[in-house]
């Protein structure tokens, strides 16, 4: 297979994963039933990548698409999928494998974020992607964040990630586990983030198709058990102390976006799309 | 005048300045006469800088006073003193003037930031310190975020703060506004995150009494015009979407603080007070 043939299969399955976890995603606002709200429904926003000027590389282009959805069942859901190329600039290539001699790239992901309206349905991020310098890996991963944590929804979302691992990379879930709980530590407050999921990066076995199915199956894996995750709590009761509650926590979730993320920082400092970039903000936020 | 006499009468500035401005604070909040609020009061939280430790430079110490307040008219108003002291560590050294052989401080200072509750009375932020090393200096300034702006109200800022520098920095007003507007920019979203003030640093005229009154003249300057830009503005009437508009501006606040403020990121990355560091994060805000 052709490195042609590997791009348009891996654009291919971020469309089709995007298509498919919008279209959970909103079969879950209508099965809802909210008394008063509409069901929620995506809006797709296409983006372009700016195209070269003067003063940045040649050959800089793509873009995206940002789904984003407010609805009764979510209070904000952003689903982004973009494929972008060029050349990094020479202060970034620094940083990435493959770049030493010649920082031309290509990449291709998808990105979501999803911040539920009811306290006790967990907010929750996934990420893959694949990138193409002189070397080519995967990289992703999926973590969930509950205001209030139910040891039920933690087991089903582990759990579900640890399968996609096993079918693929059977010994590295371990690591896997443990590097999404160091990366998302908020380290001025000595607490992590949610209570984690997977993270991984520079996956290449040298077989594509294996490391293309394994990140397939995270895809696959987070969209099933978060959806179960909603529906068994989505009609939770809760009350106006409990919502406080989860918009303080969400602003530990934008402390961490903003002081910390390497994929929020590396976009702001490359002229991203801005609303493509910080799509993963909640709705709401406190601080006391 | 010997040091610890200067040091003595900068913390007893600092100390009344923070009794004056939450005085006049409570005085607003009696004025209002919300008719379901109790007008809101200070809290104050004094904490301490942590104590030497084995793997931390020798002789650390002091802390400061965090001011609070939720009120009807403010809706987070929070003013806080410190004053601290110790050696810094190697890695921020290198940034401060007069610590190349020695990164022995001394610091002392007031910082405030204040979030109204009607999304017509602006935002605001002051800030006056003056840092000790092997040299000295004076630093801070003010500056007024409106979400929707007024004319007259930046035009009373503006002139108190002109009005302060006049009489004691008569030719610096105009680069103090411009230090202003090109620090408080969010470069990734190419706007300013408020409409000015002043800004200064490193300010030592080798007098310092007349450098001692400048801050204290900026205080006054801030104090007195924002005061009355708050009566002007704070029975205005506003509708839910002039609210939201705020906390959409808001989370821009949050942007600029935790992705460019110098102060916000060296206390987080310098094991500073966290409550008094965040101290300027609004009580809500949102993102679209």
């Amino acid at each position: 297979m052709t490195t042609d043939q590997q791009k348009q299969r891996l654009e291919d399955w971020f469309q089709t994963l995007q298509q498919r976890i919008c279209q959970a995603l909103e079969d879950i606002e209508d099965e809802f039933k909210h008394p008063g709200l509409l069901p929620g429904r995506f809006k797709f926003t296409p983006w372009q990548r700016s195209e070269p000027t003067p003063t940045s590389p040649d050959n800089d282009g793509g873009g995206g698409t940002m789904g984003v959805l407010h609805g009764a069942v979510f209070e904000k859901a952003g689903v982004n999928r973009s494929t972008v190329y060029g050349k990094f600039s020479p202060e970034f290539a620094g940083q990435i494998p493959g770049c030493e001699n010649d920082t031309t790239f290509w990449a291709s992901g998808l990105s979501l974020v999803i911040h539920p309206l009811n306290p006790f349905v967990p907010a929750v991020h996934m990420n893959t992607r694949h990138i193409i310098t002189t070397k080519s890996w995967f990289g992703g991963g999926a973590d969930l964040t509950p205001t209030f944590e139910f040891k039920e929804d933690t087991d089903t979302f582990h759990k579900a990630l640890r399968h996609a691992c096993n079918g693929h990379h059977p010994d590295d879930y371990a690591k896997f586990k443990l590097w999404c709980d160091e990366y998302f530590y908020l380290p001025h407050r000595q607490e992590p983030r949610g209570v984690g999921g997977i993270f991984y990066d520079y996956i290449n076995t040298d077989n594509f198709d294996h490391d293309f199915a394994f990140t397939q199956a995270v895809g696959e894996s987070f969209l099933s058990s978060y959806c179960e995750i909603v529906r068994r709590r989505m009609h939770q009761p809760w009350t106006p102390d409990d919502k406080y509650q989860q918009l303080v926590k969400r602003g530990r979730y934008v402390e961490f976006n903003l002081l910390y993320d390497r994929g929020t920082l590396f976009g702001l400092k490359t002229n991203g799309n801005i609303d493509a970039i910080l799509m993963s903000l909640p709705p709401v936020a406190s601080w006391v």
